[in-house]
């Protein structure tokens, strides 16, 4: 689909971090920044923008914090000059104002601000302080899926009221099928008029690509996705299968193909992401990943009836 | 979705076979049965009637003829009394009249036969030949993304005009995303008053599963699936998604997580079915995945960019 006013955000770096604590090689993440260039991706979101006092360098690499330093050590001086617009997320709660530098001290050219539906506030108030910093700034509201339709309705008020330019519809536990997806775009683009709205899936279910699609037919303008789909779990929506979609002359998917095959298919032997039967139950179920995840990590051959019975029955009580 | 005229057919072992020459073991294709019959699966596709003019025994495990000594055998005499349906498909130009014995002497209650739109008149011809030895018939017609329209509309209209009670919309080269799903369904729907339209999809873009949800939502009511989406190169729909989804009381996905977990999961690590880039490339194309298993075969590491390259400048036009 041809649409100029599309933008891809590749956040391989950023979501692919989740399973290993963001310990890349940088000759890694250089092989994605490269790819994402020459593939003419708008913008590569590499890592998380969190407080040093929050969170351990021994246990963390160095895109959990997304310093300059690190940033230009890796992808060199002239990072911010090659095309593409690097981005990094922050979630609410795990960053100060403190920690984002003027953006005339930065390579970073995107702030996206995560937050759940009982954070909007403050997140909204953190994309204005971005904003005033100088950055282009999101606000991705997470878990939607799980939020009170009064309490989103609220939600997206305040986001009408605000400077936030870009809204992410999110599919945080790949619990959305194309109906769910459909009936949210609209209503996010009918009570954000003159925004831009986002889309974020999860594969879970397999659907990451094709909910990103029923997104991109109700006018969502900017897409998520990570190269072979790498990120917590399922992960998400395969930028090789959106690159491929998109025909926006400007695009080669070239690039992406080459760069799942070298670099992708080697790291997914020692981390294993994507569609697995626990991440479809919890998918399936509307939750979090975390109980399938740590199912995979304990017991590979394990009771998989009794885990769906126990979410069935048990877990959406809690 | 509860719409009780919905029908899931299981094709594990037909489509599945194609991936070794359907030399599964005796105990595995016993163990796909069984999970079919507990999780209320209401068909069970077990293999191709063939010829044996046509094809070895050497080289072909007895999936690929279906013979009734071999299905009683595996799965016991008491078979077509478990609940569930058996069903062989029959390629035209690979099978014979004289192949198909009576009803009465057989196990199997479906026979699909499949076939190009060129060979349209003699899939109805054997549709009925099979209706009048008694069995329950489909038409599925195969690669309909590169039909021309032309072609297709006399199709439908010789098939409106048959006794072919169920025809099949079949995404063969898994080029299809919901919107060509939407319209092909609709089409059908509107040729073939009266008559079953059935939904038959491939992985090649993680659509699978969203397509078939697209077609059960434009009144598709026979859909397929395989355990963990075992099918030719990208693979099919995968069964436990799609028993997931269907909220008719009377099926139960946990059989088929289970059998996934222990019977698919291991026999993943033998036949390297499922997503892959080269299957991308041809789905995106709209090509038979036949030159991305070649690439496949002989060279996991090679050069993916030539491949679409090749493929996407040259043998269109072939």
């Amino acid at each position: 689909m041809y649409r100029p006013e599309i933008k891809v955000l590749d956040c391989t770096i950023r979501d692919g971090g989740l399973m290993n604590n963001w310990q890349f090689e940088d000759d890694f993440v250089r092989a994605i920044f490269k790819a994402n260039c020459a593939a003419g991706v708008d913008y590569m979101e590499i890592g998380y923008k969190s407080s040093e006092s929050a969170f351990s360098r021994d246990e963390n690499g160095p895109w959990k914090f997304c310093h300059d330093t690190d940033i230009v050590r890796v992808l060199g001086e002239d990072c911010a000059e090659q095309g593409i617009k690097l981005a990094a997320m922050a979630d609410i709660g795990r960053i100060e104002y403190d920690d984002i530098p003027p953006k005339n001290e930065s390579v970073i050219t995107l702030i996206r601000v995560a937050c759940y539906v009982h954070q909007i506030d403050k997140a909204i108030a953190m994309v204005e302080h971005c904003i005033d910093k100088g950055y282009e700034t999101t606000i991705n509201l997470m878990a939607v899926s799980r939020a009170m339709e009064r309490d989103l309705d609220e939600a997206l008020d305040d986001v009408a009221n605000s400077r936030v330019p870009v809204f992410y519809l999110v599919d945080s536990f790949g619990a959305m099928y194309c109906e769910q997806v459909q009936r949210l775009a609209e209503k996010y683009i009918a009570a954000l008029p003159g925004k831009t709205i986002g889309y974020h899936g999860h594969n879970n279910q397999q659907l990451a690509f094709a909910n990103t699609i029923e997104a991109i037919i109700r006018n969502c303008n900017w897409v998520d996705g990570s190269m072979y789909g790498i990120g917590r779990g399922a992960g998400n929506c395969p930028l090789e299968l959106l690159m491929s979609f998109l025909k926006n002359p400007k695009f080669d998917p070239r690039p992406i193909y080459e760069t799942v095959q070298k670099e992708l298919l080697p790291l997914r032997q020692t981390i294993d992401w994507g569609y697995h039967v626990p991440y479809l139950i919890t998918g399936m179920l509307n939750e979090h990943p975390r109980s399938a995840m740590k199912y995979m990590a304990e017991n590979k051959d394990g009771d998989i009836a009794a885990f769906y019975n126990y979410l069935a029955d048990g877990a959406i009580l809690d």
